[in-house]
């Protein structure tokens, strides 16, 4: 025994260690809330019991299938019961869970296929043609399962393994879910960059369950102003592909809360759910929330009791004033696809809660403060610590319990991302006295003009106040002079022109709230009839880069 | 590569795998909440970054004794500040904390020290003279710390290292915290049974970590009758030395709760406290609320707001509905030294709220839920799980993240605890079909009378209600006819005598609540002065053994 041995804890043999494994995360639910409920768009309707039957029949079935420890299941499917089942079965069982991002392209899904070395699919019908494309293109792909909303199959030429719901009905109801090791490989997905491949994201089952025990908590546990219980009623608006729906399948169900799958996003369809079945939790991007708050604009539906994190890209306040005003109880939430996600949200606690609407509003809107466990720092290039003033800039590094630990077969492309020990998120922030932490730009999205940084999102934000403006996109163009200068694009909604953006943002610096160089020119300020949205639904810089006029 | 290491996460080699540490509970607490506050009784207080400054300080004096990784530093203190410093600052260093039980024997108290390699002390002023009796006989003893009120040190022979301010106030206010395993010793305390020698218990790092998280969760989450947030504020008044104050310390500094340490519990400091420093969270044996409770009525002081977690022992129901006609949140926990503690709480969810008062006591006064992350079963001796029907018993036994691994030198001991890979209670419970337990007796104080089983503490439940009894204690007693027959030890507040505690009882005979062989004969119902306990405030069974009159 060496010295530093003498000091773990050796248990008696016959002592259970307990490794934090995602079927843990089922214990508690099952046993206090089996008769709670799962719908599929209020069509289909089973309970915790049924979803728990019908995990360990999806292990009978890939077991038929000759999935094994470590093999990779690649699921493709709108928000669905399936996927839910997906996301236990199939990891519990010891393989590897891939959610493919169903919006790329057929080229880049047969890369990331193959690059997740996928051995069998679940697709959903909607997605046959796309697989017909690249069947031939994938040898290691051994079975294809069809997940048919109607049980009817569409016209194809591909060999199938068979339809989900048959393959179910004849497995077994139990399965023995193995005790495996923690570290085991439990899920994995691509993230969708604006440049280079897609780079493969892993969590561990050790990953999945600390990161859905310390969000939970630091959803839960602000003082007054708790925004999840297990009386809420969930949807997600996150597609399960992307970030795991950012974690919250997994949250909700080991709280045993009533879950509401909504199949493909189509805002009526989301707005009726919500009302039918009193859905109170959700989370989305700000162009669904968008969608969401025009819709129920229409039909004058009230929104009110519904709780809603928006991540993926900033809150524009103008958006999250709109929203604010339907009811609704919006609050950023931070994080990326290497980051578990959820690593700060923008919650209102009690103590210290904003005493004003504008101070309010610029909470909500902000990055938030950091969750519980996560060690989040915004650091300057020698990985100092910037001050907390709210004015020095730096890029936020973390550590935490849910961090991916690579990217698949990508060695160099890891090591830079966990350079010095930290995981860089590129993300330039400020950080306030009270903990508060605000994102002004991506590291590649800074524009430097004149030697100076402006940050496009504090403008973009600014000009999405400007009344009729519904949605705005800020880049650097180069520029002789300054060397680059801002350019935005705006969509309008109503009434609005080039100058009354430049007189709202001229009176900002006047109120010497923005720096006067960080201004458009007028014939930089440009109106377009929509901004160019990458696969999950984020504004595309890289092509409005391209876009951009360049004599302007 | 073996085959199972393929699955395995295998981290770049720069990427930060995050061990389970203590010192990650302070992460975002002093990020977010370093100017909350601690007191000492009122008198001393201080912020969260002061207190963060202490227990580096702390781990400085302690380093210049030459605690290393591994060292047990032991404490005997009331609930302090200083205690607080301990709970972290001793093992973020590597080293053990061992809690010391201050209400042992001097004989007991020496032979956990020595049993527990004591390298280090820290002790009060008061335990002064305990040490005194015994610190000839402790040679691996190095080193006496004073914990003193007031500065000064009363008279006394011990070579003493210092007072512990004075020695702070020397030591250095930065220390570089080590990144431990996470499977490191991180504390250690002893178990107070009543047969055998003491018997120690081990925390690891990870071991705290989990239960904290878990069991907040499991107090935030239940919707509608959120009991812990942020805007709580926290006051112990189960001792710090039993069972780490069951695990909330470690919780309520994790979430920035404002702390009151109140010092010894004296009923009329407590119930100051509590007034003047707005206490709304808290935790007690049962013989500590019916002081609280006692003093309020005396007082006519209101308790409205105050939450507090009732365990250690059953909670009686005429005690629960004192507690809640003062105003008091009252509902129970379970757990056992070596279970974390805590594996249950009777919360009221949202959802399926007791519809009645009498149902809403039931639950209170249960063993409540189990908590998230809990395997938690009650089995027969073939480790089948018992019917969940409210009426068929078993054993509790257990398997979670923060349950002790062994006892510590006790490999017999510790392989009989955890026989068959789970944790045995000793606890005789029932399960009703929404999943709430129901402990009925412990394994050696259930009472079998002409083959069948009478729970002690069923009767002892039903006697508290008849109007005049402040408390009871039922013992089988040894019978030639039945082989056992309960007795009944009474303590009255009020006018009350045998026949009016029998004639309850078989009222709930009538009633077809109780069987009839459960009901002690008027002559095995005893009024005395006061019912024997052990150190931690338990009814102590064994002695009233020993005391009931053989002729009854």
């Amino acid at each position: 025994m060496t010295h530093s041995e003498q000091h773990l804890l050796q248990p008696t043999p016959s002592a259970y260690t307990y490794p934090l494994l995602i079927k843990q995360l089922l214990l508690n639910s099952m046993s206090l809330h089996g008769d709670q409920e799962i719908t599929y768009r209020g069509d289909m309707r089973y309970t915790y019991r049924d979803f728990n039957r019908r995990i360990a029949q999806l292990a009978n079935t890939l077991t038929a299938l000759d999935v094994r420890a470590g093999t990779t299941v690649a699921v493709m499917d709108w928000d669905s019961h399936r996927y839910l089942e997906s996301y236990f079965g199939i990891p519990m069982m010891g393989a590897t869970m891939f959610t493919v991002n169903v919006r790329l392209s057929p080229a880049q899904i047969l890369y990331t296929l193959a690059d997740a070395d996928t051995e069998v699919l679940l697709v959903h019908t909607d997605f046959l043609p796309v697989i017909e494309q690249i069947r031939d293109q994938l040898p290691l792909l051994r079975h294809i399962v069809v997940l048919s909303d109607d049980g009817k199959l569409p016209e194809h030429k591909l060999a199938l393994a068979g339809e989900y719901e048959a393959l179910m009905a004849q497995a077994g109801t139990q399965y023995e879910f193995p005790e495996l090791d923690e570290n085991t490989k439990a899920v994995t997905f691509y993230t969708t960059g604006t440049t280079g491949d897609p780079k493969g994201v892993c969590y561990s089952h050790r990953h999945i369950v600390l990161h859905a025990m310390a969000t939970a908590l630091s959803v839960c546990s602000p003082g007054g102003s708790q925004r999840l219980s297990t009386a809420d009623v969930y949807m997600p608006i996150t597609p399960m592909f992307h970030v795991l729906g950012w974690g919250f399948p997994y949250i909700t169900i080991m709280l045993g809360l009533r879950t509401v799958l909504p199949g493909r996003y189509l805002p009526e369809v989301l707005l009726k759910l919500r009302e039918t079945e009193k859905v109170t939790f959700s989370h989305c991007v700000p162009t669904i929330l968008q969608m969401l708050v025009s819709g129920a604009e229409k039909t004058g539906q009230d929104l009110s009791g519904w709780k809603v994190i928006i991540g993926g890209s900033a809150l524009p306040p103008g958006l999250c004033e709109a929203a604010l005003a339907k009811g609704m109880d919006v609050f950023a939430g931070y994080g990326m696809s290497e980051t578990g996600p959820v690593v700060s949200l923008a919650l209102t606690p009690a103590r210290g809660a904003p005493a004003t609407h504008a101070d309010d509003l610029k909470l909500r809107c902000s990055t938030g403060r950091p969750s519980l466990m996560v060690d989040f720092r915004v650091v300057d290039e020698e990985m100092r610590d910037v001050p907390r003033d709210g004015v020095s800039r730096g890029e936020i590094v973390l550590r935490s319990p849910s961090l991916t630990p690579l990217y698949f077969k990508k060695p160099e492309a890891s090591e830079e991302l966990w350079r010095g020990g930290y995981l860089h998120t590129q993300d330039i922030a400020v950080m306030y006295p009270d903990g508060v932490v605000q994102i002004v730009d991506r590291l590649k999205d800074v524009i430097k003009t004149g030697g100076e940084w402006v940050s496009s999102i504090e403008v973009e934000g600014l000009i999405t106040q400007v009344p009729g403006v519904q949605e705005a996109a800020v880049i650097g163009v180069p520029d002789a002079k300054w060397g680059e200068r801002p350019m935005a694009f705006v969509v309008a909604a109503g009434d609005v022109d080039a100058k009354a953006v430049r007189e709202h943002l001229l009176s900002h610096v006047q109120a010497k709230r923005l720096s006067a160089y960080a201004v458009p020119e007028l014939e930089r300020i440009l109106f377009v009839g929509e901004i160019p949205k990458t696969s999950v639904g984020k504004v595309n810089k890289k092509q409005l880069r391209v876009d951009a006029p360049q004599a302007a």
